[in-house]
């Protein structure tokens, strides 16, 4: 298969290669910006029909200033020995998911609380743009997905 | 030694634990706003001096519109299977290193170009704030650091 390339050398993953890495990881950083400034921090989450699911305690701020927001959620695989491995990026708009039948339609995903507290909010993130890129080894490798 | 929990339970790292993760690592995530939306890309650092050093493309308008702004990099390592691990977060200015004597003593860094392109520029992250946490796992557990 042809390999697409962007303009710094680095090949450009197919939607359907980034779409399969999320579904086999589960665990990403999510990048918010809260006045200007740049918030990340990593979450677990589920893809669910070409979102992404996750759960947040209710007392976070950032649960409440992320909502309705533009998110980056980042996923990677990096071999630091051989500069080789693969980054995914989820442009999103995140929705707190409150309606009855989406949120028991949620709860039967395998997704558990992480840390203390109780309250839990579930978010979603809808997807606005989803890219990826393979990070080439200068020694002319292409490491694997 | 006495543990500190922030509000949400989770453990807070001291500043010498956050900087002890920070020297034994070298990927981070870089989070960066521009235009108000969150950017979020692997790197590969070097801790020098109580500084974060990395290499960049000269392409990339990463580079150019990161430099002077605030950023955050975050690391972390974090087991999905007992959902424990831990996570820091540098918030940093980001400035070019380019001047002659600082340049001369970065390149003894044992820091290589990640990917194709040739043209690089070292890039310093000064910290103006440094933090981590340690997840606490719901059985109460802590994992060790």
């Amino acid at each position: 298969m042809d390999r697409t390339f962007d303009r710094s050398g680095l090949e450009v993953l197919s939607t359907e290669e980034c779409w399969r890495f999320l579904e086999s990881h589960h665990i990403g950083r999510l990048a918010v910006s809260i006045a200007g400034e740049p918030e990340v921090f990593p979450i677990n989450y589920l893809v669910d029909d070409h979102t992404i699911v996750y759960l947040t305690s209710e007392g976070t701020k950032l649960a409440a200033t992320l909502l309705g927001t533009a998110v980056a959620l980042e996923i990677d695989s990096v071999d630091p020995m051989f500069h080789t491995g693969w980054s995914v990026v989820v442009r999103a708009h995140a929705e707190e998911i409150d309606h009855l039948d989406d949120l028991m339609a949620v709860q039967e995903l395998p997704l558990r609380p992480w840390g203390p507290g109780d309250k839990r909010r579930y978010v979603r993130l809808v997807p606005t743009e989803v890219s990826g890129r393979r990070i080439v080894s200068p020694a002319d490798g292409v490491v694997a997905g």
